[in-house]
């Protein structure tokens, strides 16, 4: 998705085409999540004030940076393996490794909002952590970070909930719902680092 | 923001630049949630067993395309107004009217957060509408756009705290006031409409 226009791309997510879809939005909203985690540090990093807190914003940054690339790639990753699970359904009915190929599918497609909601659990972790030493000014950036990641959990969460309905292996639903729960924590979590983020405001 | 590609968008985002920061942010994610709308909408229309639907389906998507195509626009209305505001207060201490051109800034950037938070306040409205008669297969779309749009909500919420702050109105200062308690009831109803989508998906 990188070198798409922005305009463009929001223009095929509104289709009808399969994708991009729930999972490239949340993809997209763990980048920006991580972007704006990015621009605070920036912006606390060098400034005398704050000298005690660098390394940690420093560490938070370049952490987030790398995790912005990855979840743009997510993104990509979320449109094959939906292609894929729409291609299994589609082999003819008598075939007979048809059910086995497509539960290979979607535990596929299973994979990448797990791993989507795995970078915005990170993100909001370094956003929770580098509230405190921040920059004031900025800090309701950090507060926009972790709504922006709080979204992309609700999304996860969702695309989790309807590729686990059709998995027939018994172990990998408990470990779905394992997934599940734990973001169900993360988004309490986000509510708690958005009151601290707007708490540090002093408003 | 259309024309830009995602990748160096975010880049910018990241950066110490002033904008975009999180008023952007906000605004494409209010971007996204209408275009999850229209997404649900066009794979709802036209099929036989939701007909009974298709003028809501058609009305939510026709004003969220206009509401997406809104949002992107607000992402350069908040770069402007927070280039004004910096201008404002770099303008020399002993000039008569310095106190109260900061304070029109202050006003024009205040301005942009609430047009955001009403256009994601409208998205949430017709996503709680559509869900109900929308096509199962794609209802979780429709909670991910919940989520988006409460994303948009919260970041909203914390540019009006920041530029609240600073203002001297007192009726402005109430006004603000009651946009914020108004996000506030928006965030509840946006994790009520999430709940009613998973629910809708029979999960």
């Amino acid at each position: 998705m990188n070198e798409q226009p922005i305009g463009s791309w929001l223009e095929e997510l509104s289709s009808s085409a399969p994708a991009p879809g729930g999972g490239a939005a949340a993809a997209l909203e763990v980048a920006m999540a991580a972007a704006l985690v990015e621009m605070v540090c920036n912006l606390t990093i060098g400034k005398p004030a704050f000298a005690e807190h660098e390394a940690l914003m420093t560490e938070a940054r370049d952490r987030c940076a790398v995790l912005r690339v990855q979840a743009t790639g997510l993104a990509a990753e979320d449109a094959d393996a939906f292609t894929a699970v729409i291609a299994a359904y589609r082999l003819p009915k008598e075939q007979d490794d048809r059910d086995g190929r497509i539960q290979d599918a979607l535990v596929g497609a299973a994979e990448v909002p797990r791993r989507t909601a795995a970078a915005a659990s990170e993100v909001l972790d370094l956003a929770e952590r580098i509230v405190p030493g921040a920059n004031p000014n900025v800090v309701s950036d950090a507060a926009a970070a972790a709504g922006a990641a709080r979204g992309a959990l609700q999304a996860a969460l969702v695309n989790i909930d309807a590729n686990r309905a059709s998995i027939t292996d018994e172990s990998l639903r408990a470990e779905l719902d394992d997934v599940a729960e734990s973001i169900e924590r993360d988004l309490a979590r986000a509510d708690a680092a958005f009151a601290a983020a707007r708490a540090r405001m002093g408003l």
